[in-house]
């Protein structure tokens, strides 16, 4: 019978306890959808720099790049936070995501009925908004050379880096972009900041025309500025947006607090062909690391990522999702996410509860 | 007795009507304080490119760098959105910018008790948010070189732009920003990606240094993706926030939206000495050009904000801002920040209540 190879990359400060929920929804899932799962732990981060002194040892891409998907934690912690660049938990992700070429990054920011008060947002703004950020991951200003220290022609001292688009970047990004409308309510906004920088123009260009392969997605075009006010003002306009690492970063960070349940919100990274990497959009938490305080709902969401985009186990994915609706129906809260009247439960009992809905 | 040069740079869409109405307010303060206006009306943006070809007339730069501060309204709009990048309004205002080396951009978003309930926030989120934005505004990915369009080794065609910084182009930002912040409550943020990008490297290293000569300044950093989420998570927490230009432009659109009334908020680009600009943060707003209906008051500041930074006539500025105030107790509204139980006006009658308060 079928059986995957799961990497778990637990990383830092919360990382290791929600990695450990989420293992035990994949295994549940798995038996009772009738396929094996072999998982493979492997350090990475702070993790990995404190034991091996890199923050993405080889063996860990190795196993990364050999299995059928991986399932990452969270990285990164003030410990190493004044590391030098290439010493930084950080830097390994970016090598991991390079390492993957998973240049497709998925953000849904989804708010749901249950958590829409954790929004800081009136409640007729935040109820029912869901869209997905599509953010390239794996070019841009992120890894674009030249790059680095110098000095100017006054002698005075200059960091510089790149940003760059190639055509084919731009077109692959556009073309999971498209199909990832197509699948939602049809229409992406891509976004750029074509009016000042020659690398947006040519973004426009090509997601212009890449347009004409998919007429039944409706496409429009923003500023970056404009963007970031429009996902204060009126989120609910949004169903797909593509856009570069950078922007990405950013504006996917504003529309993951628009839904103010960040605890929540799961993301997939995925290559052309090759094993896709799935982790939650929050941080380590190292404020709260090792206190079973942790949301582990993020990173079973982003374990369902894994099933549904992964290994094209959609049932088993849809499993973890109803489950975790479930749940919170049941009315079980962590902490971040947690207000009167609600069971208030730490990470582990959270876990469990969804394996009892599940 | 004293008198000022201001150029005035209309512009295009609501650009002429604001500017109208904002020149009124000046010249009143200015008879009231004792001292004289000569003003000189340029053609700017799209109405230049109709006029001369250009968007930006050598006149037009001579007359604002020979003037003692610039009242600029809007530019752009859609007549003009598909010109080549050299003939966009765009491009004028870029040119300006550089032209007067204006290169530190103070943009104040702040929630007025009057109009709280304009914000897209919960009132307990937005009441009581009263933040800078200092923008580096001459340098970084803008005017970065090199920049342009070209191949890469496999023919591909691609678009690139320079991010870069100099030292001494974050130090005198950096000094603007704790001048500013030393005023205020004395917080100042820099937000940076320190963690990717060798060119935020050397902006925190270079702020750092500069915190020295301030000890009085409570100096914090911050990444771009996470400010992106504490302007909507929590925006109280920010006093004075300083960054480059590019996360400038995103992050203080942002927090113009979190105020609600982005057609109340002025703007001011100073250099290290000659002229300043001063416009309102709002667009040109082409689909109410003409109609009688925009928002003055984000020029009356700029205005207020042009007499106080660029002329040092500080109680001249005080008239406009405390009329302002007074027009709004007095229940004025023009249709952005119009509610139910206020009396909504057009721009023209705007102008006229607050040369009343005046
Ligand atoms: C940790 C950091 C390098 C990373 C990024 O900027 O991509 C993070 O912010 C993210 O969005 O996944
Ligand atoms: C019009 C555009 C070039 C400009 C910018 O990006 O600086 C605008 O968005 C602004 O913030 O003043």
């Amino acid at each position: 019978s079928k059986s995957y190879n799961i990497t778990l990359l637990p990383g830092d400060g919360i990382g290791p306890e929600v990695i450990s929920v989420a293992k035990n929804s994949l295994q549940l899932v798995a038996s009772l959808e009738g396929f094996g799962i072999t998982f493979e732990e492997m350090p990475m981060g702070g993790a990995a720099l404190d034991v091996v002194g890199v923050p993405l040892p080889d063996e860990t891409l190795n196993s990364a790049k050999q299995s059928d998907a991986t399932l990452l934690g969270a990285i990164g912690g003030y410990k190493w936070d004044n590391n030098e660049k290439h010493l930084k938990p950080e830097t390994g992700l970016l090598q991991l995501r390079e390492g993957l070429q998973v240049f497709a990054n998925l953000r849904p920011a989804t708010v749901l009925p249950q958590l829409v008060d954790a929004s800081t947002l009136k409640k007729e703004v935040a109820e029912g908004v869901d869209l997905m950020v599509v953010r390239e991951l794996t070019g841009g200003i992120y890894f674009g050379k030249p790059r680095g220290f110098g000095t100017n022609e006054n002698a005075q001292e200059i960091g510089f880096n790149t940003e760059v688009y190639a055509a084919y970047e731009i077109d692959r990004i556009a073309r999971i972009a498209f199909e990832t409308a197509r699948k939602r309510r049809g229409k992406l906004c891509s976004v750029d900041k074509a009016n000042v920088l020659e690398a947006s123009m040519l973004w426009r260009k090509r997601v212009t025309a890449i347009a004409s392969e998919y007429p039944d997605v409706e496409l429009s075009h923003m500023y970056v500025d404009n963007a970031a006010m429009q996902l204060v003002r009126n989120p609910k306009q949004f169903d797909t947006i593509v856009t570069n690492n950078i922007f990405g970063d950013i504006l996917s960070d504003e529309a993951s607090m628009i839904t103010g349940s960040i605890g929540m919100l799961p993301s997939a990274s995925l290559g052309e062909k090759g094993p896709g990497l799935f982790e939650p959009i929050h941080g380590s938490a190292p404020d709260i690391a090792g206190q079973d305080k942790a949301n582990p709902l993020a990173t079973m969401l982003s374990a369902a990522m894994l099933l549904k985009y992964g290994l094209g186990e959609e049932k088993a994915a849809q499993r973890i999702e109803a489950a975790v609706l479930d749940t919170l129906n049941r009315g079980f809260r962590t902490g971040d996410i947690h207000s009167a009247g609600q069971n208030l439960v730490g990470c582990k009992e959270m876990g469990e509860e969804v394996l009892k809905s599940i």
